[in-house]
């Protein structure tokens, strides 16, 4: 599996009172992504609230999905875990019901070492055999992992195969480009840095956008892909408002509410986190418009 | 209840394997800290790597706390949960076995707004009786609790009686003395402020210090309370490189390594989180000896 | 010459078009300050707009106010140059006219190393007899001078004789007290850190306050001198607001400002420092009331 | 004049003592960087130690620069002056001796407010008829000019005519981009940057790289602009170690450093700024042969 393009992002629906798991909308969800052109699906991310879930309700969500995908595109199951071994448990998990691979994410309490980071990942590499998309976020996850690290585990660890990259900073692709003579496919996870990234040479895109900008994300990465330059800057300002807006916030909030706008009902976000306020409504809807 | 003095924070002591709980061991260090003069038991904080634990260890750790302290001090459990529902779970138990108090950190996955935080809380003093501290430590948690939110807290939420405040910047407790005239019990929880906390008007210092220090931390409070500055500082000044080294990695990973100069076998921290390293045991056995 | 207690910080008063020195007003705020019970004078420092000057009007502020102190409390006179040369050539006239310190703070526009730190302080001892103060203070000078410097060059450079503190990071003093077993005298630039960086064990405190507090700042000082804290706290809490306004924006407009109100007109900050707005001005007179 | 593409930024060569300007070596640098097919030459810039230099050194480069370009192609005039007087002189002079523009940046002791900034543009646009660069580089100057304060300088000073944008967070370009709908023409300053800021639509590159990498830089900025991002990318990484290493200390001595190991002796930068060190000159060395 060689992954290059539009990683979508489905959120996780819940009823009403946030109680249960609404798969189908979730399905309906995850049609709209594969028809948006992705060309991968990754469940159980940062904007699937995969760290609100308990290890049942993200049993689900992981086997409904990879069911329901079928393999039209690959799919790439997310773990953010704080203990190694609830992360290994999941990560058996995901193989076990044919995932493709899997996006982890150390998410911390008290800090990682990069040896406390490394091993991690290895005892994680140890019981699959499905490729691993380490996933750097400090923002949400509370770690942060240098390139230097990024391009060790590449290179060290088995499964290890790819490098999601969230800090925003550009400067962290150019040292993986480096450190690595361009070997280490690396993704782009922060949605306002989508131009830069892939003209620094970034394998793709992961983001939840495909969720309210439909193949817009992807008519970026094709024109940045094809050299057209300057359609890809007027694509990419056309759509910029909308990516930040929907990082202002919590992905979660902002795709639930651009996802109600719609007609799709997927409830708010998992508590303590709310739902959108009305003022958010109002420019999300101006917003969709627009795009 | 109203709280002062020294808060103290065991560890979870762990066999071997990392995989049980040693609960003979856990008390040999509550009596070592009820020995050492603490005025308050904290079990599941930080120390007590409440967040890598599961639900029922958890909930066995707190029970077998407030059993074997038996009210000689009071009890305030540790609470460090990212949902709203599941700490809501645990402040019910801690009240149902008998704690004295909870201690509840937001940890955040999104990072929170001031309404969800607001709400986290109030959904918690809704279900429970007893007295909870706010813990503020954006290191560890990933939210940030401003002072104007705490005090918010404070005079709004019924049950929200006292601040933990770990950010180690003494301006947020003048804040919280001012915004509150001085109604507002704040607590120290950062070791290397403990001098100038109290001198600020802190009402304690939470700490898992006195595991290693054992009466030397109640010392220096009571130097401050009594007046006696000189005093206070010298005792501060004498403790200082170990607070400084207990906090320079995680607190679980120093105390337990000393304990084992101690002759306590605690276990090493749950992983992803590493046990000490020979260098750090050299330069802990040093610093035990000048204390 | 052993300093502690209280430096007053003059502001340099303009006439109204900003282009002349009012040496009359110099003159009240002179006595003014020493009428506080200032401990020492510091003209041309932050507060004094040193780095706003032309060569000749900086000259003519240290000769005017060391001839108008006259020996009754030691005259330390500040110097922030951008260039070594200015630097020496500045301190070599302040000790030319009888000043009886020097307070030298490096202002940088390139980043400056450690080792070019040292010999920046290095030649301008080597020209001068009189001790030096080093100045740290990275919000306005741009250069941050490490505690392991400071002390280092405490120890290493003949003139280096005392440092001056304004991080507001009392981990800073911390440090330079357990580096030099305390005999580096420190004393708090920070205003709103006074409290406990004298209790941390500040030989003194650098202010502008008196300006505007008189006595206040020196009470404050003599009651954790003599040991009693509770007092200490009870004057601390009283004056932070208005320390607290004084520094949040830039202490020239503050202290002019308030010197207005008292009827002193000193004239505005030097362009592009603008005077103090109305809305500043009210909340000035509600704090000088309560003060 | 529309300017575009590679502005460069020549040294201000010093004799071995560090006090007098050797002219005849600064001749040298400019044809040089002339040949390496320059747009624009921006003489007393960062890299010209604009902010080091009296104000009669200041003219004499200034004046020299001029006349020696011969309207080859435009020349820039850096200041970088405290005062707003100071800052006008300097504006008036290179007017009077035939600068193309200007390119002012702030230099800050207090933090100026966006009000202080505006009135410090204004009054130097008043006094000259030539377009104003302003510039943005919070690292050396110590103020910070949002997006926002640019676009509206732009918009509402008459001689405010482009930016040049040096914080290195390609977020303040877009945001450029977005606020003047594409009109305000703004340069990118950073150096490791200078890809992805080209990318985002930058008008051109400010930089001191052609002093050592003659074409190279050129070669970025017109791949870019005809459209090959491919050759871009490997332009764009093979001269980046170099980028990294100039900016890694300062430029002044990175520069000089370089231009020592071509041929060119212009001396160290001025004290407290210290020459390159043998191991910086091995590894440049080592770069310079790569390039």
């Amino acid at each position: 599996m060689k992954l290059t393009g539009i990683i979508a992002y489905p959120i996780t629906p819940f009823s009403f009172s946030g109680e249960c798991i609404d798969f189908p909308v979730l399905g309906r969800c995850l049609e709209q992504l594969i028809n948006a052109g992705s060309d991968a699906i990754a469940p159980l991310g940062s904007t699937g609230e995969s760290a609100y879930l308990s290890q049942k309700e993200w049993e689900a969500v992981a086997a409904y999905t990879v069911e329901l995908v079928a393999n039209r595109v690959p799919v790439v199951v997310g773990i953010s875990e704080i203990t190694t071994s609830q992360a290994v448990n999941k990560a058996k998990y995901a193989e076990s019901i044919g995932a493709d691979a899997v996006m982890v994410i150390p998410v911390s309490y008290w800090k990682l070492t990069d040896q406390e980071i490394f091993d991690y990942y290895q005892e994680i590499s140890n019981v699959i055999s499905i490729p691993i998309m380490v996933y750097n976020n400090p923002a949400t996850g509370g770690v942060d992992i240098s390139p230097e690290l990024l391009v060790k585990m590449f290179y060290e660890i088995d499964n290890v195969k790819m490098v999601k990259e969230s800090t925003g900073d550009i400067q962290r692709m150019h040292k993986l480009f480096e450190l690595s003579n361009g070997e280490l496919p690396f993704f782009n996870g922060s949605n306002t840095l989508a131009l830069e990234a892939l003209c620094a040479g970034a394998s793709g895109w992961c983001t939840a956008a495909p969720n309210l900008l439909d193949q817009q994300p992807k008519n970026l990465y094709e024109s940045v892909a094809r050299g057209d330059l300057s359609a890809a800057q007027t694509i990419f300002y056309q759509q910029l408002p909308m990516l930040r807006f929907i990082v202002s916030g919590n992905l979660p909030r902002a795709i639930k509410a651009g996802l109600k706008l719609r007609g799709i009902d997927a409830g708010g976000p998992r508590k303590p986190l709310r739902g959108s306020q009305p003022e958010e409504d109002a420019l999300l809807q101006s917003l969709m418009k627009v795009g």
